[in-house]
């Protein structure tokens, strides 16, 4: 059995990454954390009890709202063009009866990090704010991490707010560069392969038609969420009925790491610069500046990927 | 005849691709103006000027003098690890008879663009801060310049000066930016395509067995000068006799287009950040940034790049 | 500081690899242990500590001798044609005034790990058999070691001691396999990597060239080694001049891992067979087998590795 | 005119390669000898004698049954939730006036090839228990055979019913490596070609749309069939309607070589281990084992191979 505890910013591909970890066998999600950016922190953790409540778990996933701001400045709102104005696509799924704890994300990070030592993977689909609040206050707890694994960044595929920047990364880039600096056995899942795997259209024809009964509600939902999202991805980016494999990525990678291939470097993250803030930058010299290193992934199987992605839901 | 004007901050590499330009046939060097970076702009024309008498090219080669300082902020001084305390591996060549120009750097540039209307490549070799002067005191002249490459910038590869920056870029961002938002033709021959590209040991003995007589004392020139630069590319970048060729890429790929192949995406300069100071932003998403489109090599003919160089002289 | 502790059956490339980790800036040798393979465990301890003598590291590196059996069956004995009688080449290095310790191998890395939590790396050269005994007497020290990195197996590269088989793997498969299942981090550097990165005789020129004042020995004893090596690579390999940088990669790939591309699956070793005895069985498929991930480098950058080797001599 | 002569255990992809034989301009099938695998050896040459029934070929095609179990050990029994109930997706089809021969598969393969001398090339679809039976039987007929094309196996491609076998070769592994050894001009078609090509809905769209009128049942029949055989790979494999073309591209590659990309090696089948009892064992190495070459397909045209095998009905 895998622990994972994912920190989200409950979007529309956030909720297809939550609802394929709570939907894979030897998968055991111990809690999801929000914070602001596809939608606030508080719309995400709303977000992410509904999904949990449509997924119907056989055990309590805790919910706990984090940052609603990054580390420097303030967070700029939601997105509405790309994840609805709700965040989900504005889809009205069943409101949910559990309720977000009262702790704040970086303590329930905390916790759960020390109650499942060397055990727990974390996987971040939004900005690192809460996870860089959690190393901040309890910085004891990073040999106890197992692994990060977080969508974010890119090394050579264009950005996606900047012609290099990611926008979880751009979106805090002192947090994120704060995590880099930890020491963590921490893996980018970024653009170079997120933009490599697609989900179609015909992905989710076969979504519907091979759904357990359970898994119906879900296979509508993700259907209806998509509209919105293959629409700005086609006035975005082209894509003509397809968007690519986000967030969901970095949950198939940290619970298949057969499906990546990985370099390593030291990294950090660049905070200053018209074009460059929130940049990776990884070191592949002879002579790299001391940070630690980081695994990008570089390659992905990405048919693999996308349908065992589709078949955890049948 | 192709005619060219090469702008150098006269080092060692700078002095292999001014030679290559004098003893290339179809070739006609109208002028070479001088900035700072290897050395200072005086040293860089004094340079010249020698090289220029070691090559005796049977036409006049005027020499100007330019920037001793990028637009923004001071010149760091000299490298005598990487290019000697003369800039060309401390090899003493014979003092020419040949003065500069009184003329500064940047007014020679403009003369000789107007008086070879759509007629004139430029090729950059060191910071484009001259180049950048010329543009803003006649903006002018843009359309009447028929195309500029330049050595300088990486786009995937490693940079030299951080890990996602070169020398050149670095040295003078905001001149570079200048360049780039200009809308000149404009190729950069980076760090992609130059460190493919290797002068070996064995090259050097190639060369000093196939030079024609009147090349012997280029083809004595460049051994020694190479013992210098060879021994700094051994302790940065563990190259063990052997060299990445830089300048001379510039001015081969100006000579002959077919040695490279090329992507075109807008680009800019970033001229902020802490490690991104000087990167060459470009810009490969379906929505790009409004500037004007760089032509990237990316991809070189190693072995016939090198051999084209060696066998000017032979 | 990054610890490694190398086990080693100290032959030819095994000298290298001991040597370049002795003289690495920012790596510390906690000690070596030895096994039978290229030699005997003792004469290993033998080699490995005039080997010592010679790069007379500013600190104590206690040496300890292992298994000279694999856990299953008898040992070959030495491969004279490959490594000289004495292993490494038949030179004869001056005796060092050190004894190899009392405490068998297997309780040297026990208490090294155990001394160092979560900060030694182990590098093994030969077999696995030492280690293996380790995990088998000590199972707690799994999650204390911090990674392993060792050069063995293959994964689509001929093997070299059958079609499919790599020599460190096939001379015990029973030790291999019980790490395999142990749960470390395990890197495997394999024939994939290790076959594309060569020592030719260039190098050799090149080391002796810019070694170090006190390197010099080293030097010499390198270039005496190789010839030993380099006729059995060109009798088996058709290699002219030159050799694979096998033992030597997996201390590079364990100090800089920005050298390396991996792919990462489950993964065993086939303890049957006619021609698979000692294979590597990494399972990429949908639903793999239930063994631990297996971190394996599939790609390498030869030129900076072979060159980041000689240039820790220089 | 080219004769093939056609062994399978005919599955769902065997029926399709059956029927491609039989429907292509320029091949005639002078037999097809049946053995156990997808279903029994009996079962299978009732498939069969509908199939060609369905076919309605302009000759007669003899049908012999052959071994219903593998040279050692026993048959595993069908495998219904691949091949359906009885072996072709428990299509109906009508019954065949035709018997099948009293002769043994054997036996019409050693007639078949001395009646057509240097013209016949076998086709092996399933496991190669009746070739092996009629080599040991009349070893003077290899000489004889034009060529054997056969599907099975793997180089690098993941295994199918181990991490690095696949099933016909897994199959009957001693029957397999008494064909390697024989001498024949032998060709593999295995899972690194057969998995780049696939039939996906679209393509049986595609057939239906443009089956010759007389073809229209089998277009019928195949997309029947694949019922069974898309939810087996969607279970196995994940893939969402469309499924890898393996026996079918055995026949397209023995009847267009130009298909596949080859790769020749000495090689042998290791008939013991845990893991790889039935692997094929190729040596790359300078100085392999002695054994006769095989011809491995490493790359495939898929787009032309599946377009071809679907043309061959309309």
């Amino acid at each position: 059995m895998q622990n994972i505890l994912i920190d989200a910013d409950t979007g529309i591909d956030d909720s297809i990454a939550i609802l394929f970890a709570l939907k894979q066998p030897g998968v055991r999600v111990v809690g999801v954390t929000t914070g602001c950016g596809n939608t606030s922190a508080a719309q995400a953790a709303e977000n992410t009890l509904r999904l949990i409540h449509l997924a119907q778990p056989p055990y309590n996933v805790p919910v706990a709202i984090g940052a609603n701001a990054p580390l420097v400045g303030q967070w700029d709102g939601p997105v509405p063009h790309i994840h609805g104005n709700n965040g989900i696509g504005d889809v009205e799924l069943p409101v949910s009866p559990q309720k977000p704890l009262a702790e704040p994300a970086c303590d329930l990070i905390i916790r759960m990090v020390r109650k499942h030592p060397h055990q727990l993977t974390l996987v971040t689909l939004g900005r690192m704010t809460n996870l860089a609040l959690a190393l901040e206050k309890a910085p004891d707890i990073v040999p106890l991490v197992k692994n990060v694994v977080f969508m974010g960044g890119t090394l050579h595929h264009p950005g996606n707010v900047s012609p290099v920047c990611e926008a979880n990364l751009a979106g805090d880039p002192e947090a994120a560069d704060l995590v880099f600096r930890a020491g963590l056995d921490l893996t980018m899942v970024g653009l170079d392969v997120t933009m490599q795997v697609r989900l179609t259209a015909h992905h989710l024809d076969m979504l519907e038609k091979y759904a357990r009964e359970e898994n119906r509600p879900i296979a509508a939902y993700i259907r209806q969420a998509m509209k919105v999202y293959y629409q700005f991805n086609r006035l975005q980016n082209n894509c003509l009925d397809h968007c690519p494999v986000h967030d969901p990525l970095a949950v198939l990678a940290a619970v298949d790491p057969s499906l990546v291939t990985i370099r390593r470097a030291p990294a950090r993250v660049e905070c200053g610069g018209t074009f460059c803030r929130g940049m990776v930058v990884a070191d592949f010299r002879e002579h790299p500046i001391d940070a630690p290193y980081l695994s990008i992934c570089t390659e992905v199987d990405a048919r693999k990927a996308v349908e065992k992605l589709i078949t955890a839901f049948t």
